[in-house]
């Protein structure tokens, strides 16, 4: 695929496009405007057609986007056709919580194994993905082409960790441990997960509902 | 506070405003122009001045702004200084993780109970926080002033669940159990959390590393 540099704003929209896209799909539509599609993400039309130029032609002027041609190449756009392959390190409660409840291959990836130090999981397998140990990584990651590692470590193994994963060919890390990795000069890819993120937009939301009422009652009593 | 109407990218963009004004003020850096943090986000300086000037005059032009006013006044818009409380509905991986990782009080909100059905762990406390029977939730809202519920139970529960909540006067859901909880016109305020948009954007980049590769090897090859 011919690729051109795509801004970091662009690529972080994409995945909602998607989501919006499977949810369209799911409630039976075909074909949607830019318009549309803005109004229901809370984005401009315009934002809308300048995102999806980045990557050609997606819509015919007037006809809007057919929805699953531009969720097939949105999906491609992200590398979800490449059967990207990932393990994960650490199998504590957000390690559980993501084989459990995560479906990796419907976002394209599989993961393949798990690695942990405690005796009493290694050898076992956790909703069909084999707990490995950490003394075997290495090994393993000489063996095996992977992709992404999933890094759910506790604080304090995540740096010591990530040192031994670069250093055996990892090039691209699912950060959970809420541990900075690396330096921006590094070449490791490293997506961080920030709960808190989400959590301080919904604080927004019921501060500025809380002030909304304030408003209102004083309103109401100077009358 | 006086709140003016606010776009959701806008309100987006805050929290990561917070975290590298945080990393900022731990590497001892008091004062930042707007192209510094810009450059430092993957944002245009004019769309920074933007973003604050929604909120009124932060900055001195020429002279950047001060990180630590800057940071009170985002906690602040955030609602970080309200003391919201969270209950927990759901005690099972996510939930753990949660309790054990994520430090509420950092973002300003008090995790002051978590539910559950099973026997063996209600009347027990996790972390400092009691776990109580869901049975008793209702009795627990009507006595108790909670912001917010934080929704980590199985994806059956979550519908059943959620009714629960709003009848009983939740107003907002931090919601991890990617069921979509609400219609567009429901009042509750409902945050979900997507791993998957974090994991497709490592995944787009992993992709564009694999083409630059594959590039770079059919160039050699030609030569």
């Amino acid at each position: 695929m011919k690729r051109v540099k795509v801004s970091n704003n662009v690529i972080r929209r994409l995945p909602r496009y998607l989501r919006k896209l499977d949810e369209l799909s799911e409630n039976g539509v075909s074909r949607v405007s830019s318009f549309e599609l803005g109004h229901q993400l809370g984005l401009t039309p315009s934002q809308i057609r300048q995102d999806f130029s980045c990557f050609g032609e997606f819509g015919q002027q007037g006809y809007g986007y057919n929805v699953p041609a531009l969720r097939a190449e949105i999906a491609s756009i992200l590398g979800m056709d490449r059967g990207f392959r990932a393990i994960m390190i650490g199998v504590g409660n957000i390690g559980r919580a993501l084989t459990e409840n995560f479906n990796f291959s419907e976002w394209g990836f599989q993961l393949i194994a798990a690695f942990d130090v405690r005796p009493e999981i290694i050898g076992t397998m956790f909703h069909g993905v084999p707990i490995l140990s950490m003394d075997s990584l290495a090994a393993y990651l000489a063996e095996n082409h992977v992709d992404v590692a999933v890094l759910t470590v506790p604080k304090e193994a995540a740096l010591p960790v990530t040192e031994m994963l670069t250093a055996n060919g990892i090039e691209a890390i699912w950060n959970f441990t809420n541990v900075e990795l690396t330096s921006p000069d590094s070449s490791t890819l490293v997506e961080n997960v920030h709960f808190s993120d989400s959590l301080l937009s919904l604080s927004y939301f019921v501060a500025e509902r809380c002030d909304e009422r304030a408003a209102k009652t004083a309103r109401a009593e100077r009358v």
